[in-house]
């Protein structure tokens, strides 16, 4: 068939709505008209090709919402009509990790996830590169098994999750990374309890994720750290009840404000920066003998994280998570539910749609830091 | 009273026997004769003057086990005659963090014991410096609470653990630190499960308890790591299944040869060599969604651990551990009889034991890696 996608044929360059040609689902795959996308970050840094396993051409997006149109042979969890979220990390619950209970970090088909093509080694997209530099022929590459920018795709049936047919497209596609990865971090990885206190470095999607999901499991004191005051306003809306800037206090004594509020330490910090020298400084903010600090951002590559050894003797645990710990075909049904319940609050999150014509803004709404998300709707 | 104790009059000099002035309990605290005492790298590291908090002259010695012989005003938890073993870390099971439940690392006296004194701010000990250095007059320091290197020795209550009267001093004094913090690492801090694969690198006294814990909680494959294969009957001795030496396979490579022999990183391992570069290594060779890395050795003023912040967003946890996360009151007579029970082993680890006039030689024998652990008897 055809499919409308926007292509990213090169690093640095804008995406191109194109016509491509997409193969149907073969045995364990399941074709999905995508109803609606967020555009993450790490669309971004993929295309401005800081991600050195970047591809190209590909289709790139993991953060979508649709319908089932198709399921390949053996394909028994979902059927066409169905509604899913694609899964940027699948749930196998067969392979080692599924099964040790202990992680949600999938490996069924991670190696050829990361080569950009489906299961059996191929990629189901196609499209001439006409006047184009691709020196892949006519393959253009799935991204994070998913390529939620094409109107259509294919994934494997590990890959998508089935979730109520009441839930709105333009909403729930927010749960297929970001409010799943913040969210996720406070339930899933932390597990933070009801009375803690909890500090979130970075107010961003991430940060502001984390700080509904702190709400939603009774923390305490939610203690928000952000270099621009502006951020403060939606973070309390969200649920923050104390602001910190580092500007003001002075970045060296970050650390020593938040002992402050908190009676000694944190019980929990999340990391949703990216940066290094803040990952530190969440570790080391947190309470001697029990605090801990999770890491959601993502680094810019080679840099390092650092820390005395005496920061972890004491007591301080030093985590990270990925998709927020969740499993997805288990657990992103639950927070769609949390959602449509009025757990958390998605709505005020997507501050700008757009159609796949314009998915070129949301990139630059995003680096101008006017957007908290884009969603495209198709 | 007076008492005989090995004095450190300061740092980088061999202790000299002296007859000490010692005063009574005061209310709140007990009298102890101690009975024997193990001689630790931490005792090393004090007098060898690298321990920027450090206070001489000061009577050394952490690792005891003595009889109660008198108690002050209100004490209610032991009475003379009580078999006992001195807590460097105590156990007040009223302060924040004992209440936590979370860690062992008891505020009750942290200040005053940092400062070589009593709760009340004094020091027991006295004792004229004639001929000598002793900018505090003629006071002289307790040390980590304990000062075991003392015939008798004055600790608050709540840093004494009452044990079983039949286990002998010259052994059970063993689990007043090294024994208690290697097992109690496996145990309470990572809490190692049955089937892990376990890793430890330093095949030290420490190490080798960590290997007898992971052997007594039904580990499935224990590595041992050191640099020394003098080390590997020992260790095997204690329940070591598998030898690597980073001279032997290349030290960039142990991280792979450890995946290699744990179908692809461990369960959990644990840092006894107090090397910064160890102690990534260890963290690395765990397995990616739930490996934990436990740091127990001490390492050098200043020097800090590094690693890439992937490691843990794909599921490595950095933690630590002091005193072997083990609450002392609570848990060390629980170690006591396990050691009476024969499910750990103490005896082959304490390789020499002296009178204290020679306890010098206990010195020399653990910085020319002769000796596991001396024990001084009284």
């Amino acid at each position: 068939m055809k499919t409308r996608a926007a292509v990213a044929w090169e690093a640095k360059k804008p995406l191109t709505i194109d016509t491509v040609d997409l193969e149907g689902p073969k045995a364990g795959e399941v074709l999905v008209e995508v109803m609606a996308t967020g555009v993450c970050h790490t669309d971004a840094y993929t295309l401005d090709g800081l991600d050195s396993e970047g591809l190209f051409p590909a289709i790139l997006g993991h953060e979508g919402a649709g319908i089932v149109r198709e399921v390949g042979a053996g394909v028994t969890s979902v059927k066409p009509g169905d509604h899913v979220i694609p899964l940027y990390t699948p749930e196998c619950r067969q392979c080692k990790t599924c099964l040790s209970q202990r992680s949600n970090l999938c490996t069924a088909i991670r190696a050829t996830q990361g080569k950009g093509v489906m299961p059996d080694g191929t990629s189901r997209f196609h499209c001439e590169p006409t006047g184009r530099s691709a020196p892949s022929g006519n393959t253009v590459y799935h991204y994070m098994g998913c390529s939620t920018f094409s109107n259509f795709t294919v994934l494997p049936e590990i890959a998508v999750a089935k979730v109520r047919e009441d839930a709105p497209f333009d909403k729930i596609c927010y749960i297929g990374c970001g409010v799943t990865t913040g969210i996720g971090a406070v339930i899933y990885t932390a597990k933070v309890w009801p009375g803690a206190n909890v500090v979130v470095f970075g107010l961003g999607g991430i940060g502001l994720n984390v700080i509904q999901g702190a709400r939603m499991v009774g923390a305490d004191k939610i203690i928000g750290v952000d270099i621009n005051p502006a951020k403060q306003e939606m973070a309390r809306k969200f649920g923050m009840t104390h602001f910190v800037n580092p500007k003001e206090v002075g970045n060296d004594k970050v650390v020593q404000a938040i002992a402050d509020l908190t009676d000694g330490g944190a019980d929990f910090s999340f990391d949703a920066t990216g940066n290094v020298n803040v990952m530190r400084q969440a570790l080391e903010c947190c309470h001697r003998g029990w605090g801990q600090s999770i890491i959601i951002g993502v680094a810019e590559a080679g840099r390092e994280i650092a820390t005395r050894p005496f920061q972890l003797v004491t007591g301080r645990v030093w985590k990270g998570t990925a998709f927020g710990g969740a499993r997805g075909r288990t657990d992103v049904p639950k927070i769609v539910d949390w959602y449509m319940e009025g757990k958390i609050n998605i709505d005020d999150l997507i501050t700008h749609t757009m159609p796949l014509e314009k998915i070129n803004d949301a990139f630059d709404l995003m680096h101008a830091g006017q957007s908290i998300r884009s969603v495209v709707i198709f």
